[in-house]
């Protein structure tokens, strides 16, 4: 009887701690293939890596900022503990800047505020521990825009956005980095990703891409 | 009767010449950001320009050949005609190098080995007028393989890669600009890409981009 307990005990304790710490699978092709390029290519010291989703990887940022030390490091489709778990190729680089931008699909995912910047805050205390010199930025995440193309899993979700950001940027404050509050630049009176800077009231045109690099500019310099 | 013939002469010569040069419009939200944002981004003479569909979109060709020049204009879903509409923002830069490979999307289309070489030659002498300088260097089609995934598109289609290869390199010799058979490097015995190279018969794994990088990286130097 004494032994079965031992074993059950065991067993327990082998179970994650919570759901959000589990290992997440992408099941998108395109996801796989991102993360096999990204553990190949180099991180360095003076490097200043953006990591995020399909707004992250949908621009040229070491272009659009003149400088060749960013390296882009998102993937369409993805979340926070995705970003932690490919995390360590970029941590191991010690870079000096990363900068973090992600959250729109856990919503998605109907993930709520808080626990996005709880995710958060297990990536930034990561990245802490193995990187302690690097420095991090956490961005806001961005508002969309339901009018301009029906996206089914964030319909009626502008709060959570909201609400997100006000936790995210506690989590900055505790944990002592920067918050970049992009929103109040992306934002339309109607609280929704403004219509010009969007083709499908989710992703960002050519135009939005340089609202968010001057808003970053001062921080990558 | 003699003015309605004057007028209909009129109105067949506003046809354009055949189809293939027809403004072409891919309908994708993705492409047409892509577009604004490569209207953005500047491109100068000490630039190196590589020009595609998802293949090369699909990398971070700078970091991988560790060149700061080199600028990545690769687009999801593009096909040889998408390429020439979206070249001026590239020819008015004047670029040092241009990499060019597309094909495949157009295979998917049911467009001819031949017509594919036509539609390059049309590109690669628009390079040479618009930037005369610039060295033009036109990569050849990768295989794919149906056995990993079926494209429904490019079943049974193989033989036109192989077909417009020979068409690309006849063509390239014509215009004078050196043309780089990536091809029998991604090939294995059946025809098909390399298994290991890809998860969905199409698209590459970080590992082949290395591949790729060995094979263009004594033209970029």
């Amino acid at each position: 009887m004494k032994q079965l307990i031992i074993i059950l005990l065991a067993l327990i304790a082998m179970i994650p701690e919570t759901q959000a710490q589990q290992q997440w699978t992408n099941t998108d092709p395109y996801y796989a293939r991102r993360v096999t390029l990204f553990e190949m290519l180099p991180v360095g010291k003076k490097d200043i890596v953006f990591m995020g989703n399909s707004l992250t990887d949908g621009c040229e940022f070491h272009e659009l900022l003149g400088n060749p030390h960013i390296k882009n490091r998102g993937i369409v489709g993805d979340i926070v503990q995705g970003l932690i778990e490919r995390a360590d190729p970029v941590i191991k680089g010690q870079p000096h800047k990363i900068f973090i931008m992600c959250g729109v699909n856990d919503i998605s995912h109907d993930v709520s505020g808080d626990s996005i910047a709880r995710a958060m805050e297990r990536l930034v205390v990561m990245i802490k521990k193995g990187s302690p010199r690097t420095k991090v930025y956490v961005q806001s995440m961005l508002p969309f825009n339901n009018k301009v193309r029906e996206w089914k899993l964030l319909k009626d979700r502008e709060h959570v956005v909201v609400e997100g950001n006000a936790a995210l940027e506690q989590m900055a404050r505790r944990q002592g980095v920067t918050f970049i509050n992009l929103y109040p630049l992306f934002v339309d009176e109607e609280g929704l990703l403004k219509k010009e800077f969007t083709n499908d009231g989710l992703h960002l045109m050519g135009p939005a891409y340089a609202v968010w690099r001057d808003a970053v500019a001062p921080y990558v310099k």
